[in-house]
């Protein structure tokens, strides 16, 4: 297969790219880094993208930005920063990925456990993290030619502890290898709608 | 208890009111209609309400638009319509609401049946519904005062079959009546960060 990461450098992307890269071929994109740059905020850079790459069969993304900050002190604004970026992001990755996906290929988007287990700071991630679910549970029933698309939701990342980890104290950390499996799960595999816990 | 119903003259809100008016002060608040009238889309419109409102123990917002359209043709510009209006719409009545709010007061927001069961046409109400109900779980941790939140995501409502009926065959129609009583549950009971599903 043919897979397109988006994201592919960052810590799940690399262990992403590291488990499907075994026995497909990988593309990955970042935004500065990568085989290719894309900003995936902007529907323009992700046509050039797309028209560069050419037709695959997986696109996953596992990229997205979005504020943390108490809720007294969050904003419109500061909420506009998840929205645009992690779900509008991903969103537009959808809408204009789709046309270059082949017959029964697949997307796989990024939420995560706050949609369910919130912590303090989180409300812009959990509001996210919902939509992105969601979303995916509907457009499954809408994709065209066998397409498929699912979510996974990882729970905080072993790696990621470091500077994650006074917020998210009481979660078992997931390592990046089990967050993978989870992708490779939608990827390999035949589901869509579906969301994928990794807990 | 005095309780503002924002989008009191809709389907919904007009059962919200004869449920909870029978035993509370209710103050009706429309687009254009109600004693009061704002919009929710924008914090300046929502800021001069509440001033004029005063502090209260309960709001409830049973409003937000979102746009139904095919996956084919939904596009980025189309899915803001839902986010900016019945998501951040509601998020900006709680960010703006809770410092209205006498303590122990509560918020409900309206979501509805689509974040877990899609239809076609739905993947942007999906996407709202979710993103509503997730934020809910995450704001309820960290209001102040002892204030809670929570939403009522109800099915299709019956009273809306005639024009909705087409796109939600197969659901159980939702008398508003019933709706209502979770509505009631949320203001005039005491748990917080609920999402009452009403089917």
């Amino acid at each position: 297969m043919k897979i397109v990461i988006i994201g592919a450098t960052g810590t799940i992307g690399l262990a992403v790219q590291a488990e499907l890269a075994q026995r497909n071929e990988v593309i990955s994109v970042g935004r500065t880094r990568g085989d290719y740059q894309a900003d995936i905020t902007d529907v323009a850079s992700l046509q050039a993208l797309f028209a560069k790459i050419g037709r695959f069969d997986a696109l996953v993304a596992t990229t997205g930005a979005v504020h943390f900050g108490s809720l007294e002190e969050m904003t419109p604004e500061l909420y506009q920063i998840g929205l645009a970026d992690k779900l509008m992001g991903q969103v537009k990755l959808t809408l204009v990925g789709k046309d270059y996906l082949n017959d029964g290929g697949s997307i796989t988007l990024t939420s995560g456990v706050l949609s369910e287990d919130p912590i303090r700071f989180g409300s812009s991630a959990s509001m996210v993290n919902g939509a992105i679910d969601s979303f995916v549970r509907a457009a499954a029933i809408e994709l065209p030619r066998g397409l498929r698309i699912n979510s996974v939701s990882p729970g905080v990342i072993a790696e990621s502890m470091p500077s994650y980890g006074p917020y998210f104290r009481g979660f078992l950390p997931v390592p990046a290898t089990k967050a993978a499996l989870a992708y490779s799960k939608s990827v390999e595999g035949a589901q869509t709608g579906q969301v994928y816990r990794v807990s």
